[in-house]
C-alpha cells in the first residue's frame, strides 16, 4: 500500500507461514469477484497451482477456511468466500485505513520533511567524500 | 517489524529508490555504533560494495545527506550521522511505533481472532473440498 512516498505493508503470520498479506488480500477479492480460484488466479496473472497454494496456506492459518471450494471429479466447480473469509478481508483492508493515518503523525512529518521527490544524480569525481566502492 | 503475529514494514520511496525501511535504518544504527560504513557492513554481515550503495541511495534520496564521510586518499576513514541524519533514524524508529499501536484497533481484534498458532497440517485425501493442483 502507498500512501504518497510511504509503502506500507501489512502480513499475518502463522508459524512459518503467512496467514495474510497484500497478496493475499487481493486474491480473496478476486475469488469473490470471479467465483472460481481458477478464474481469479487467472486474473491475477498467477498458475492454478501457485493460486491454489495460497488459498490453503490461508484456510489453513484461521479456525475456519476462508474460501470454500465446490468439487466435483476432482475438479474446481467455483469457490466462495466463507464468513470468516468475508470477515477477515474486511478486518485487513479496515487495518489498512487505519495503519495508513499514521502519516498525519508527528513523525511522519519529520521523517519525511526532507525527502526529495526524485534522488540526486551520483556525484561524479567526489572521491573525496565518497570513496567510489571496490571493483569486482 | 514484528508485534506478536503482525509484520509492518515499512519504506519510503523516492522515485525509483528507497529512502528508507528496516535495513537502511539498522544501517544507520550500526554506522553510528561503529563510526565507520565498512565496520557497520561488517557488523550486519553485509558486503562492502552494498554497504556503500544503501549509503548512498539514502544520502541521494534528501536535501542533506544522511551520512558523511571521512575520506582521504580515496579510502573511508571513517562515518558519522549528520544531523539528518539522525532526525530521520530517530522519526523512523518514532513512526514504527506509532504504527505499531494498529493493534489495539477493533479491525485487527477481528483480523485476528481466528488466526491459529501453528497452520493446520494439509488434510490427505481429501480431493472432495480441495482438489489438488496439477503436478508438473
Amino acid at each position: 500500500m502507498l500512501i504518497g512516498p510511504l509503502k506500507l505493508k501489512l502480513q499475518l503470520v502463522c508459524g512459518d507461514s503467512f496467514a495474510m498479506g497484500p497478496g493475499k488480500a487481493d486474491l480473496l477479492e478476486a475469488i469473490d469477484r470471479e467465483g472460481s480460484i481458477k478464474a481469479a488466479g487467472r486474473v491475477l496473472g498467477m498458475s492454478y497451482r501457485r493460486t491454489w497454494l495460497l488459498v490453503d496456506e490461508m484456510n489453513r492459518c484461521f479456525s475456519e477456511r476462508l474460501v470454500d471450494t465446490l468439487a466435483g471429479g476432482g475438479r474446481e466447480r467455483g469457490a466462495r468466500l466463507s464468513a470468516q473469509g468475508r470477515t477477515v478481508l474486511e478486518a485487513y483492508r479496515e487495518l489498512e485505513a487505519v495503519t495508513a493515518q499514521v502519516t498525519g503523525s508527528a513523525a511522519y512529518e519529520r521523517l519525511v520533511a526532507g525527502l526529495l521527490d526524485q534522488p540526486r544524480p551520483p556525484k561524479s569525481g567526489s572521491a573525496v567524500s565518497e570513496p567510489a566502492p571496490p571493483l569486482r
